[in-house]
């Protein structure tokens, strides 16, 4: 049998605690190629860059594994990685992450791990998004690094329908404490955000984004929201037709 | 009947051509306040910023009309409205555009335009992205306002269930050519990139995102995609749930 590649990228950056995480899940079941940005992309959900150009850097290649650094968006990354280094080559998967921080609910739409998962679900291969809900510097990727191999070898070896793509969570803390593996479906909620005002040394008013998640459904027990909070991994399958359908019967005729 | 106030945004700037004509559709119908950016953030899809404080500045106010420019995304524009700006008024719709190039099929998830679209649709009013398909610097905005002010018309005077976000995309040409307004859902495709590879002036290699668009269903008649070839305004709801049911179902007990 051919030796798999995975194609591994993020949002955090090619040098940071989650990338070296992924990179030891990705490992486990062959040729690893990373490309990831060079600084932290977070919240960069599908951004692509369009009006600047952009710079590849080969950081290192050693047996099984080569990682460069690109100075564009996740997708950008997903977008270099297919199109142009690994355009001869069958990637088996691409995985995204280890996130420092949790993609369940509306976050999915925000996140640049999440986007460029959903990029690389585009190119014919299976992609795991992989986050863990922890924003410490020291956060623990041990429980990551074990439900991410689970989900990542259950998907390389028992195979499944494309397009798939995974939005997987894993909760804070030890993997003993982690409760198992649930499937669910994208919490409803929203983000309100508080904008902190400040001021620069030449007294122009500046803000910072910040905010509250709002759970739009408290009550659901089958959303990943739910599952992250009661100490499951939560795994969402996601899928990129916008398309609301309820909405185009209720509409229709109305513009005409 | 108290004045509407509608909200209007784009990701090509405050200053754009197209902002110009979105704020004539808008003051058809009421009191306009714009929060765009300050700068193009084409491609910036619902991208966020975290890592940066951002300026907000006043550019001007009149009788019905107050534009203010903000240093961020066009989804940190409608938070900016919302959750700032805005915060004790009620706003009656969301219009974000009118976007320089068409935002039809997949281009909905890269797009800043349609980004914020969809973050307005979260704050409890009905949202409406609008975009010409034409790039040119002197395109020609009139079936677009036509098309747009008939469309947010119907939406404000007619009502419609919430949550609403509508992807409204307009063919080139005079607005007599346009055939008329169809209902679709969104196109199957994506997009294959050539990176134009060049060197700077210190002979370093950079490169330039380029594409083509592959249709993944050039024979359906009922997407976006097609209406819009055939000379159709194309209007898609759009939603923000992006579970795949289908694979969840598909995947059950997979990962256990």
């Amino acid at each position: 049998m051919e030796e798999r590649l995975i194609l591994v990228t993020n949002d955090d950056g090619y040098d940071s605690r989650g990338m070296e995480a992924a990179v030891e899940v990705a490992r486990t079941f062959g040729r690893v190629v990373v490309v990831a940005p060079e600084t932290t992309q977070s919240g960069m959900s599908q951004a692509i860059t369009m009006y600047s150009p952009l710079y590849l850097r080969s950081v290192r290649e050693e047996e099984g594994l080569a990682v460069y650094a690109f100075s564009g968006t996740p997708v950008d990354c997903v977008k270099m990685a297919f199109d142009c280094l690994l355009r001869d080559e069958r990637v088996d998967l691409v995985l995204s992450g280890i996130n420092h921080g949790s993609n369940s609910a509306v976050n999915v739409l925000y996140s640049g791990t999440m986007g460029a998962a959903i990029e690389g679900s585009f190119y014919g291969c299976p992609a795991v998004g992989l986050s863990l809900d922890d924003h410490a510097a020291d956060a623990d990727f041990e429980a990551a690094v074990l439900y991410g191999r689970r989900i990542v070898g259950a998907v390389l070896d028992r195979g499944a329908e494309l397009p798939l793509c995974l939005n997987v969570n894993v909760p804070k803390g030890r993997p003993g404490e982690v409760r198992g593996v649930r499937l669910c479906r994208q919490n409803r909620g929203f983000w309100r955000e508080e904008f902190f005002r400040r001021e620069d040394p030449r007294g122009r008013p500046y803000f910072w984004l910040t905010g509250e998640f709002v759970n739009g459904e408290p009550g659901a027990t089958d959303t990943d929201e739910w599952a992250l909070a009661h100490g499951y991994v939560s795994v969402v399958p996601v899928q990129a037709d916008l398309t609301d359908y309820r909405q185009l019967k209720r509409l229709d005729g109305m513009f005409e």
